[in-house]
């Protein structure tokens, strides 16, 4: 299935829209020099430290940016959305900051500290089966139902706007320095669509790759067969870019046309790159953020920043990835 | 053996007068609320994030702080230091910055990553023996053979009154909202010293607590003897407050006079400490840190400033920790 035409210029002109609103919340993270990762790569890596945006990933940005255009009936009404993870969390804050109601639909096993974080914000949960799509058809059909909100974690022009706010705000830090390459995580393509159209407009030579899992590539995949697939996709520490492209998804056509080249890891390279973040840098990155670096890794040579894209792992999961 | 006096007002004035000028290399860091942390305590939990300090940990301020006391020609000469840990980390960036000759003595089997990390900086390292006490008796002596400036970890007026800034940024962010305690680690007694010298003056309602491993608590047992006392050690997780007090340590006074309780955690607190930082705030902190998270469970009540001193942990004592 090819992807609904969303144009990049109108992403980026919205991306620069929304910045300075969604400034207004969510403080800047910042652009740092991991001079320890590169060291050994002869590229200059700078991160784009999204694991330390609140909530602990870009999510944030992009539900943010999406709830700030609805009205204050239409907040107090209720938002709804399917995700125990950093999107959920990004949908939950929205409404606290905002005020309203944030109704987070999530599957019955989902972690006890992912619920905890949930109910601190103030969402209403509403467990729901295992499977993910199962959660995500009832979340929107309770919307429909009920004449409430349903706010998509990628399939949305104003999620990833607020994402593209990422790369607003990156080439404002830059000030005008040069840089090769960005590489950013790829799942549903919301985070790439959003900074490759503000990197288009504004500083077009930037080369953009788009990482994902090896075991788990569904928008790599699909944009290699020119249509959106579905693939076998294997468990990956990159949870938070898993699972398949929504047919019709706005993401395909801004992905195809944005995205400079594709890097696939396997989840070695994940796990490497976590304990080297670890070893040199002492940040805390989650798997879909460790991902990220190990493309970089794979990029040669220059100045590439990588978009650091959440802190979201358990004590449980780091402790299995240093074992 | 007693403390030489300095005068806590003296230190306060100094923090204050140094505030300005460290800033202009040391961005301040966030001061954030650790609600998942403090959400089955009771308290409100802000943490003070020095483990998102350049290089990694607090001490960059107290070096920079003695550092920026010297003339052109006497950093151009040489400094000197003992240390493999955040110390050298904080003289050789100060140096790396400021520019100058740093020269850190070092244990012969200090980890390679700790090593490179210096040497990144620019850092001349002698490598001496495994023993900490004997690399500093080394590095006083070359420096006083030479004429060259030895920085001291914590018992010099200048570095205390550089870890003091904390408190006036700390002060600055709170923009005068209430706050009961802060939590600080306590190893040689500069951190606690500087940031203690400062609420005294400023906000001296502000209670604060004094946290060791109750394994290696040389300065919280000096105190209650009256007197600078060697004690037993065992190892700790708290690697970064470890080791005894300097004789003679003009911190010894400033600790008396100014921690108003002691609290002395166990390992296992804090391990969990460090388990529940990762988990709800999914921050990366080290052993000291922790510590003073765990320190700070046992406070009753309140809003609770922790200094998350530093975040200096590698993948594999973090695996142990973990596993």
């Amino acid at each position: 299935m090819r992807g609904a035409h969303v144009d990049a210029a109108d992403i980026a002109a919205r991306s620069r829209g929304i910045a300075p609103s969604l400034h207004e919340y969510l403080p800047p993270t910042p652009l740092l020099p991991f001079r320890g990762f590169g060291a050994d790569l002869g590229i200059d890596v700078l991160a784009k430290c999204e694991h330390l945006q609140l909530t602990g990933s870009f999510k944030a940005r992009g539900a943010l940016a999406k709830i700030l255009t609805l009205t204050d009936a239409e907040r107090a009404a209720g938002v709804v959305t399917a995700s125990s993870g950093n999107h959920g969390l990004g949908v939950a804050n929205a409404l606290n900051l905002l005020g309203g109601r944030a109704i987070v639909y999530l599957p019955e096993n989902a972690a006890a500290s992912k619920v905890a974080a949930l109910r601190r914000l103030g969402a209403e949960l509403r467990a729901e089966g295992a499977d993910t799509g199962a959660q995500e058809l009832k979340a929107r059909a309770y919307a429909e139902e009920h004449g409430l909100t349903y706010v998509s974690p990628y399939n949305d022009a104003d999620v990833i706007a607020g994402q593209g706010t990422i790369a607003v705000e990156l080439l404002r830090q830059l000030d005008g320095e040069p840089l090769d390459a960005v590489v950013v995580a790829v799942g549903g393509g919301g985070l790439i669509s959003g900074i490759a159209a503000v990197l288009e407009q504004q500083r077009p030579e930037i080369k953009v790759y788009g990482a994902s899992p090896a075991a788990d590539a569904a928008m790599a995949e699909s944009v290699r067969a020119g249509q959106i697939i579905q693939v076998d996709a294997a468990p990956t520490l990159s949870d938070g870019t898993a699972g398949s492209v929504e047919p019709g998804a706005i993401t395909f056509d801004l992905c195809r046309e944005l995205v400079d080249e594709w890097i696939l890891v396997d989840e070695a390279e994940i796990r490497s790159a976590l304990k080297t973040v670890i070893d040199t840098e002492h940040h805390l990155i989650e798997g879909a953020a460790a991902m990220a670096f190990a493309a970089a890794r794979r990029v040669t040579g220059g100045r590439v920043a990588v978009v650091s894209c959440g802190a979201n792992i358990s004590s449980a999961t780091l402790a299995e990835v240093l074992a």
